[in-house]
């Protein structure tokens, strides 16, 4: 319940509808309310916070404005969404922000009929958004169509591309854009692209100026149109088009202040009257009205549960170290003694654990700004010259540039690696945020060499392992913290290939893959069998398997990553392979786009933890709770 | 071996060194030379033929200023490399293009030390060259980097991406884009880029202009610069830049007529000794020099064997139709019935069967450009408003598409029917066209229906049930023609995960996915052995292949795809699953890249013939060479 003293109008707001029954005037009182709002539940709940806040007034205006769920909104990047959700009848709820059953921190079409398009990768509103107004207009319906995309957004490829599409075709479709400049996505924006809107935001005056230029030359009088006459056939070319999104074929309004939602009510009724391809360059201020926020964009771009009196407090005691801090130690021990490294990131500094790596080697650092099939593709053509690039990602985002992996660096067996965070279960952020699916279409690809660490210790040696390696190989850990094994500051090498067996025991062999490591061998103990610790998705270890295989009657393969296609997809194509038939068990992930929950309940949830993978072995052979026999552990 | 009377000069020339020997007067005889060799041989072997044509002059001028191949030459799209490959060494083979052990039709590292990057999909040169320029830079070496990019290759997202990476870095990169303007990809390009170029080039002297209005301005007392310094702040934004290019960060120099070598000799001597980053814009025509190919382009953009003094013939006689043509009227035999069905591709109107349909229902129809990735999320936003897109790609650009695929269609449930063109072997283009992989990275995309035909009606029925499906759903077919089997006119459906039991033999079961049905079969004749048609990579028919299990002691799967993760590693999961123990063997594509060759020749190399298949099934189970049995077949 939305305390209505505190709230007066924000309480009475269950739906747009309710939204616009207020008077104008007041849209700035109601704007101001949802921030306290917004300040307050994300406060109590973590999640998404400096983004929302930068687009307080753009989603009342918006909501205002246009007839949701009629017309459409597309949020892009996602994560921008929590006022959006406030103001849609999620308000009493968005407290539960990224718990399991709980409010989805990216629009969710199956969440609520005003979230039109689920953009949790970023930069995909404008194709989402046009695709949506060329159906409409091709059935007859007059609906409106708004993407909102993030300046950050606007580096990728995909975001040119639906411009170049949008901006050339014929008939023009009629769709806004508004670009939501607030020079962050998550770090700090790069690029050309970047720097051109920092220049139209230095000159806010400029389309005025640029109008009026138009409007003076054609005074046929006056000495500049003396000049411009001279070069008569000439002249548009000269004064328009100005921006990208011209030369591309949008009309562009702006910028306006976007944190100003009077300004903004004004443009945007201009705006929806007019047809054809439009874009409304609004700035706005990340983590605007919380100053805390405001002046350390990065830290509160989103955050856990904190006092939002205090601010965020800095975590006492020393936690385990997640794998992405593995990574980031790892990327510059190595860079110390490899002087050819350098290192790659799509836009993810902090996520990726390359902040420490960009301060000591800033010229062997690379953000590309969100462009996954860049960041690809220029490690081959570093690889090409013998450097040694390291691209860090995550998992989902790898997508992105599966084209440029295979095409560009397996196919010409490149010495590209691949540092892969997030990979298998990823939780909170939900499905659209899931590395679920890598050691699937990575180990289809001929070339590569897949590994996935069972701890901290192994991550860095892999990581070094693929370093040395000369050709394309890939990493997968997955998210926040391991077994609390100390990665130590080697920078030694594991034989690809080798499995690691943990544990000889009896009548049926567990072969985990990365991070159920753990859990198999917890449960291999429990019922005296033997456990292997596969350390390659590919290649995987041949000889050990097959000779597991003589002496066990039958496999239970483990891992954080579907079944179809998965690391026990290849352990059973080995065995078939080899004539070798023995009743062999895959666990694994589910055939299914799994919700947002906590990691753990997630791998619950999938009979991946313990009791799960227990019980599913037991089920399989049930004359295995039989008393223990005793074990062999191998090495320890 | 090169006639040295009708080839007096480029006779002469083995290498680019032999090339930099001559007098730069001799370059435009050279470059006369060369055109006509082109076109002898092009007509010999067949081959890619326009690009070549038009950048004659472009690869002359290059090679002749540039140290290759110390200096790095990457050619984008790469099937207008043939002149490069002619004077790199390989004048005497480039008639054996696409032929196995013959020259290949993209650039290829492991075929000439001067083919420094494959590009066999367009647009990743910038970021390729980049990455070169920054790993010399760092290591000190002093190469120059020249990426030659295509107007229509410059759409896809990953080339903005480069740019904006390329444009915004400090310090600045080293690196010369050469965007060669022929207004061409295959067919005519489209969008807001194709025609802000078109500007650009209607505006010869623009450039000329913007330079020479920079310094008029400069002089203080002429009208025009009082009235510029009425708004001095402004004025260097109103001036400059007037390109994307310059937006991003480069120098743009053009555009000059890159059929004239002297032009661009000058050009190019100039650019040799600018630092950062540059963009020369040349205008070519594609196909120059032969009056025919300059007059249909498209129709000559790649040909089969013809007499240059003759041009292009059309076939006689009545061939098998393609399974593209299969395609061509199922689209607009449906789009008849479909009102919603809309068309999407990714500039690939003619490969890809879409010229009908593109006449037939213009406003229906949607070619994007070379942008996979917009492709994919436009037809998830056009179900949205429950349009019915199709959206037909060849397997190996889906690639370019995959996160789009899995993000915003599948996880979203929308209908989007994807017509995958080249699946499995493809043959002449070479590894960077095969369609290898494709089973393997889409069955594990939960939601996905995953279709594979065994002959041409069956493709169209297949078709027609992805359409109806509700959800997102995949039929992939081969390159080129099927068994024969007529087509037909109906719009019937299949019933989702039913396979079709061919034949009912005895002891083994053959399990064959789309074009490996017909081997599949003649081998099950043959032996006397089950043979089954399974039309569904997923779902799988999974209470058939149970029913299978219970009276056949072994199952082979087939497939034209890799055999990791692909459809008869399904097969596997599903026995595995269920508990059932049987030896399964996996006949599919290597876990390699394929070099290029005819689709016969590759099937046969990889053991997917009728005698390659009948080989492994008998090594597997040696007795059923024993006399055949009688075999009952099933509903014929």
């Amino acid at each position: 319940m939305t305390d209505p003293t505190r709230f007066p109008r924000l309480s009475r707001i269950d739906s747009p509808a309710d939204l616009r029954r207020f008077d104008e005037a007041e849209l700035p009182a109601i704007a101001d309310e949802l921030r306290a709002y917004l300040i307050e539940s994300v406060g109590r709940s973590g999640g998404h916070f400096g983004a929302g806040l930068g687009v307080i007034e753009l989603t009342t205006a918006l909501h205002y404005l246009y007839d949701t769920p009629h017309d459409r909104i597309v949020w892009d990047v996602g994560h921008q969404c929590y006022p959006h959700k406030i103001l849609t009848g999620r308000r009493d709820n968005i407290h539960t922000v990224k718990q399991r059953d709980g409010v989805a921190p990216f629009p969710k079409r199956d969440e609520s009929e005003y979230d039109t398009f689920g953009v949790g990768h970023s930069s995909t509103s404008i194709s989402a958004a046009l695709g949506m107004a060329i159906a409409n207009a091709r059935a007859g319906n007059d609906r409106r169509v708004v993407a909102v995309i993030g300046d950050g957004a606007m580096t990728a490829g995909m975001a040119y591309e639906a411009l170049n599409h949008a901006g050339g075709m014929e008939p023009e479709p009629d769709l806004l854009v508004i670009l939501n400049d607030n020079r962050m996505s998550i770090s700090e924006n790069v690029g050309g692209l970047t720097r051109m809107l920092g220049r139209l935001t230095s000159n806010k005056a400029l389309n005025t100026l640029r109008e009026g230029g138009k409007k003076l030359l054609g005074d046929k009088n006056s000495p500049p149109a003396k000049f411009v006459r001279r070069w008569e056939e000439h002249w548009k070319g000269m004064f328009v088009p100005s921006t990208l999104f011209e030369e591309m074929g949008f009309h562009y309004t702006g910028p306006i202040d976007g944190n100003d939602v009077e300004q903004l009510v004004a443009a945007l009724k201009t705006l929806k009257g007019l047809k054809g391809p439009q874009l409304l360059h609004v700035i706005t201020t990340k983590g605007k009205g919380y100053e805390l926020a405001e002046g350390d964009q990065i830290g509160y771009h989103a955050v856990s549960p904190f006092d939002p009196s205090k601010g965020l407090v800095a975590k006492g005691g020393a936690s385990k170290p997640t794998y992405t801090e593995v990574f980031s130690d790892w990327l510059c021990d190595a860079a110390a003694t490899e002087p050819k490294l350098m290192g790659i990131t799509p836009a993810m500094r902090e996520g990726s654990g390359l902040v420490r790596f960009s301060r000591e080697y800033p010229e062997r650092y690379f953000d590309v700004a969100i462009a996954e099939q860049h960041a690809v593709t220029l490690a081959a053509g570093m690889a090409v010259e013998g450097a040694k690039p390291v691209v860090a990602i995550y998992s989902t985002f790898l997508q992105r540039g599966y084209d440029q992996l295979v095409h560009d660096v397996a196919l010409q067996e490149l010495d590209v690696l691949f540092a892969i965070d997030r990979g298998g279960v990823v939780g909170p952020d939900g499905a659209t945020h899931a590395g679920n699916l890598d050691l699937s279409f990575l180990r289809c690809v001929p070339h590569m060499v897949v590994m996935a660490p069972a701890d901290e210790r192994e991550c860095r040696q892999m990581l070094t392992t693929g370093l040395r390696h000369q050709g394309p190989a890939a990493v997968r850990y997955p998210r926040g913290s391991g077994t609390g094994v100390a990665a130590g500051n080697d920078l030694d090498t594991l034989p690809i290939g080798k499995a690691e067996l943990r544990q000889q025991g009896a009548r049926v062999a567990l072969l985990a893959f990365g991070a159920l490591v753990p859990a198999a061998e917890a449960v291999g103990r429990e019922l005296g069998l033997t456990v292997v610790n596969m350390r390659f998705v590919k290649p995987l270890d041949r000889e050990l398997v097959l000779a597991l295989a003589r002496d066990h009657e039958g496999f239970v393969t483990l891992e954080d990553n579907v079944v179809m296609g998965g690391a026990g997809s290849g352990v059973a194509e080995l065995l078939n392979a080899e004539g070798v038939v023995r009743p062999v068990l895959h666990l694994g992930l589910p055939d299914a786009f799994q919700h947002h929950a906590s990691r753990e309940q997630l791998l619950a949830e999938a009979g991946l933890d313990v009791d799960g993978i227990r019980s599913a072995v037991l089920a399989r052979w049930p004359d295995l709770a039989e008393p223990q026999r005793p074990v062999a552990a191998v090495g320890a």
